[in-house]
């Protein structure tokens, strides 16, 4: 068990950019390790270590059951012929999908370090899909016992190995079992059998059990999630704190005539023309690829799928480190309507996605519908100039609505003001931070926010709160309220009597004449007494 | 000018996959043609080709400038080394640049066909981004001038040409180009100088513009919008009818160090890595790009930028064969927050895009957001319930809210209800479709939309209208409401205490029991009198 194995390089939400050191080289995540059959390869590891992937899983169950004792001898990277990184998967599937196997997890830990597997895992008891919490249950204990007998069993080094969490459709067991797994000293965690969940496109789901998992092990061990690697599902799964997938899916929806595409899968006949720029796609043909022999057209459609893969994976990486994550999650998720609904679901863990989301981005961030509005970014922003901002004493408060799209101190209402205001608090309604005092709105993301017209997120009775208590400590004499909408001026006209403060109204619409507004507006402040 | 170069073989919104006949050879649209110089060509023609762009777009003025008379004899294939489809501008960029050329309309035309142009256009006046009407409706004038002498001066008979839309920023001078050009023998139809509306971001004017043309001019004119060719407003562009485009922004990207996205560009210096899986960039590193001298670098870029709109071409028309262009547009709308809007605005020409949209789709429509209510399938949907649904004479209406996500025939509540139901009228609120009658719920689309939970389309008022004229067309003896919400539960009581019908409530929430449910709603009605 090697030590600070994991380095993060950049966060976003939950995601980040990583690097994983294991004995055969290092990972960069978030990364999707290929799963490829340790006997029989449909797919070249030369064709998958070209296409970029620096790391497979193969299942070490299976090469212990037909090499035996001759894999120890032959080793992992020699059998498969692949001088990567290897991770292996120790029978769990098998344990799925045939109740039992005839090993002990102690014998499948030392036989995963004699083949010298980099990253090895646990022989665990797979919860699957299942609706029986008795078994649940038991398969959360049965992972447990085997994950200590592992540990006690490892005899090397320099193996990364990885605790399994298991608990299926029950969250509450899945907290639990990423809560006692972690107790014990892997290097990484990884939750146990979404696959199903996702086949049936129960993604709300999904990210119920990984928010469960995740925030019950510690934040330095990456996060595997077992044969999830989807175009549609791996943004939102890497939103929500996961750095590493595997899959077979490449080799299986090929085997089914099923061509990845961006926004999901389409049948082989369904395709009207090849899309994709890929290699495979540009130097075939679209009947080359139908009329081909069944293992060529497998192995021509499972390289393309594996193309895709790696470009959906690379294009998150350069998201986290734009700070565009959250945009690429909810571009995605409209790709079918229950990823839409477990993208909303993601808005929720506003709190947790703050954490990772940097205090400044060198990118203007860009909203679009009301889920948008839960960004952390924004969140953020309306909660700490609630609560931090305080307003210097000042005579005059001249409160405004935008009177155009230009950013604020460009346009030539603001900058006449700007011109003679000086002992006058400058504040204005923004569409996303409701209010904003003029001095901070250079402050990121104030003015480095773009969202279409259609966007509001003025609730007046909110508004007038945030506007109460400015008012109350600004200590004003008094307030020219500009082009604000009836009920909240009605509102401030009700709390300026109340505090004695004299109200001016002015309303000028439209973009045209903005420097005349201004000096309205100054002749207002200097004719009142 | 030929009669019928131009084929549609699938349309969905005002989009459309089609054929366009040349001299040439045929050209699948929508289409891009990338913008190539005459004379100094950076992207060798065989390597557009080989990225499969049967048309190419040159510049006859340029042409005509550097081989005078000598271009006539060798011609414009020979000239640039291309045989396939060639389109030629012929100066209009260089008037919009430079003011003035020193040929007339007449000369231009001649001097195409003589070349061999395969798509000819006008010598023409672009109104480009000039805020000064009077300027405009010169340019509008003078480009319908020219329209009339090319027509006069043309000799050939198999030289498609093209007669060219101004107007800007005005666009009732569009409508009135698009009008007047069209009532002239053309085979195509151009919008000019949409250019600079992009690079500003203005796409919500371009959606005018475009709708200005479009409603124009004849449907078999496929129209050509010159200069638009980007990832981000192809889709929304050929939603509203555009066929064609042609484009130097992959070069003059490329001059800038500026590498293509399907999301925007990003400067080379801003990339981690090439997520793209087009050949450039899986077979060279970034770094290698980085440092390779600038022609090399040039050519590099410019080699995937074409790839890259290549892909995003071919995914248009796959997304019209599939009836899936809406969602296309959708979810690129969400790369910028103007082309949000500029979505918005398309959503408002509902009736427009509904022509193109056919009645019936094999896949089912995916909807996200409120703007999806306004897809054409929606809309008329709803609007033929209205209108051409008459309820049968029956002695019981049963009217009832989904009690889970299944398909309402595939309910237990339903199944059981049908087995016994004869003499009564099953009636079921659905969040998109609002009032669906039972024995319509398998006709397209009304179970074959996939939708969050969160969209929900049943506003009372229109629920309780629709109601009320089912149940006074079916004279129903009595009414069983079935889990309604309590607004329109209480709309329906007045009405059915003022119609003298006997109304029976019954709500049972909860996908347990539905069986039961139905037992129960059985055994209400089987009670009364």
């Amino acid at each position: 068990m090697s030590k600070g194995c994991f380095e993060v390089k950049a966060t976003d939400l939950l995601g980040r950019v990583g690097r994983l050191y294991t004995k055969s080289g290092t990972l960069d995540t978030p990364a999707l390790l290929p799963v490829v059959h340790p006997i029989n390869q449909e797919i070249d590891l030369n064709t998958i270590k070209k296409i970029g992937f620096k790391a497979v899983m193969t299942n070490a169950y299976i090469t212990l059951k037909r090499l035996g004792e001759e894999a120890s001898k032959r080793g992992i990277h020699s059998i498969i012929g692949f001088d990567g990184i290897i991770m292996t998967d120790s029978g769990g599937y098998q344990v799925l999908e045939y109740g039992e196997v005839d090993v002990t997890p102690a014998k499948m830990a030392l036989f995963q370090e004699e083949i010298g597997s980099d990253i090895a895992v646990v022989l665990d008891r797979p919860t699957g899909f299942s609706r029986n919490r008795a078994f649940a249950e038991q398969t959360v204990k049965e992972t447990l016992k085997a994950a200590k007998e592992t540990i006690e069993a490892r005899k090397r080094g320099d193996t990364l190995w990885v605790g399994p969490i298991q608990g299926g459709l029950f969250t509450d067991l899945v907290a639990e079992s990423a809560r006692s797994t972690s107790t014990l000293p892997f290097d990484l965690h990884a939750l146990g059998s979404p696959t199903e969940v996702m086949k049936s496109y129960h993604y709300r789901h999904l990210v119920k059990m990984i928010m469960a998992a995740k925030t019950n092990i510690p934040l330095n061990r990456p996060l595997h999630l077992f044969g999830a690697g989807h175009p549609l599902t791996m943004p939102l799964a890497v939103a929500l704190g996961c750095d590493l997938f595997d899959s077979a899916s490449y080799i299986l929806y090929a085997k089914d005539d099923r061509y990845l595409t961006p926004t999901g899968t389409l049948k082989l006949d369904e395709i009207a023309e090849l899309a994709c720029p890929c290699p495979i796609c540009t130097q075939h043909t679209l009947n080359e690829i139908r009329v081909s022999e069944k293992a060529e057209r497998i192995r021509l459609l499972a390289t393309h799928n594996l193309y895709l893969l790696q470009s959906e994976l690379k294009q998150i990486r350069q998201a986290i480190l734009d700070g565009r994550l959250w945009e690429i999650v909810a571009l995605k998720a409209r790709s079918h309507p229950r990823l839409w609904s477990a993208f909303q679901d993601l808005t929720k863990y506003t709190k947790l996605l703050e954490d990772g989301t940097p205090l400044y981005k060198r990118r203007a961030i860009y909203l679009y519908t009301k889920e948008d509005l839960r960004r952390p970014e924004v969140q953020r922003a309306v909660a700490k100039l609630r609560r931090d901002y305080h307003p210097k004493k000042k005579h005059t408060l001249i409160i405004f609505t935008l009177l155009s799209e230009e950013r604020v101190l460009a346009t030539p209402f603001c900058r006449r003001l700007l011109e003679e205001v000086e002992d006058h608090q400058l504040l204005y309604l923004s569409p996303i931070y409701r209010l904003i005092p003029m001095e901070l709105t250079e402050i990121y993301p104030l003015s480095q926010t773009l969202y279409p017209s259609s966007l509001n997120n003025l609730p007046t009775q909110t508004l007038h709160n945030e506007a109460k208590r400015i008012i109350e400590e600004g200590g004003y004499k008094q307030i020219v309220a500009v082009c604000l909408n009836k009920h909240l001026h009605a509102k401030l006209a009700t709390l300026a009597k109340r505090l004695n403060i004299k109200l001016l109204d002015y309303c000028r619409r439209g973009s045209k004449g903005q420097k005349e507004a201004a000096e309205e507006v100054l002749r207002t402040i200097h004719a009142a007494p």
